[in-house]
């Protein structure tokens, strides 16, 4: 099972790394790290580099993309080559998913025209430009268009242990997000829009992206 | 404020980028990867390498350290390049911190001696090998130490979040936390050891490495 991940320079380590953790620990699969141009991309804080070890032309036929999002997805929204790689990819996948404003990428490539979909909660409404119908959701599964969106950052660890059920079954997974030691305590109860104060979001939308 | 993570050959990805995703937003922080030899740092799975930017010498004096886990810290235990590193860095330091088997080393480097500590679930009692006293919690917070270790791989975003609000107060914290919309919808309620079936945690237990 070949996973692919395609990174590109401004993107969010852990939009890619969450579902890396958890879809690198499937029974004969590998993830593959992949860009237009080979080699390091850094993340949109400039302080951590990734690598991406395949051109996109290396590989055009994956079982499963995951597309991480980023500032990085923004001049990407009319990227030939990115965008068409995401077209052909997901003609032949099993499954075709996002995290964050990764979806923005599917929705750009066409693919979430008409679907419900799912990105992080500031940019919700842009899904909508490009042809999505957005919904304020964590996961968002299309099985019958084989297509899954997650909503911001952390959301991909959530989205990928529920692909792994489907691919692998509930057993496996379970035991992946026992493996990954994922019973999540988060210290305060407002890590979505519905339930953070109002000015916990005044200071996230002030923050010129630097907390989003 | 500088954030050091230092890595190695086959470290746990998300053991790092948790709170790489959490620290590197705080007011003035910068996170800076560094290992032994500066250069592209593998995952134990082979498919993902991260940059480490600086040597270790390069960054002596960091206010937070985090380190992760992963199978490269068994043949770290002795490493007195690493274990030095992080005694000096401790020194100086106002968090040490550590992510699943990070606290192996942290325990090596003599900084656990006499403490309650947390790892990964399938190595707790190594840590008393070490000196620790192990205790099967998500985060062990130690502030008149200035120590504070985290369970498996996904627990660095919680230890990570806590870790914010000690440094930049609770409001900042919980706009990382919108930021990064932390809002955990884990598919299954398995993910400690405490919760999940005995068939999973044998499942996992017979897995030879592949799943934890």
């Amino acid at each position: 099972m070949k996973i692919a991940i395609p990174i590109f320079d401004r993107f969010t380590a852990l939009d890619a790394v969450g579902p890396y953790e958890v879809l690198s620990r499937l029974p004969g699969a590998t993830v593959h790290f992949l860009a237009a141009e080979p080699g390091p991309k850094r993340t949109e804080t400039g302080m951590l580099a990734l690598t991406a070890d395949l051109a996109l032309d290396e590989l055009t036929d994956p079982d499963v993309v995951v597309v991480p999002g980023g500032f990085g997805t923004r001049e990407l929204m009319h990227d030939e080559q990115l965008l068409g790689w995401l077209r052909r990819a997901h003609a032949t996948s099993a499954w075709t998913t996002s995290v964050c404003t990764g979806s923005l990428l599917l929705a750009a490539a066409g693919l979430l025209d008409g679907l419900e979909a799912t990105t992080h909660w500031l940019v919700l409404e842009m899904l909508a430009e490009y042809g999505a119908r957005p919904v304020s959701r964590r996961v968002v599964e299309h099985p019958e268009a084989r297509i899954i969106t997650a909503a911001g950052v952390s959301a991909g660890i959530d989205m990928a242990l529920g692909l792994a059920a489907r691919i692998a079954g509930a057993a496996y997974a379970q035991a992946i997000q026992l493996g990954i030691e994922y019973d999540p305590e988060p210290p305060f109860d407002g890590g979505s829009l519905a339930k953070a104060p109002p000015e916990i979001v005044a200071l996230v939308r002030g923050s010129a992206g630097t907390l989003a």
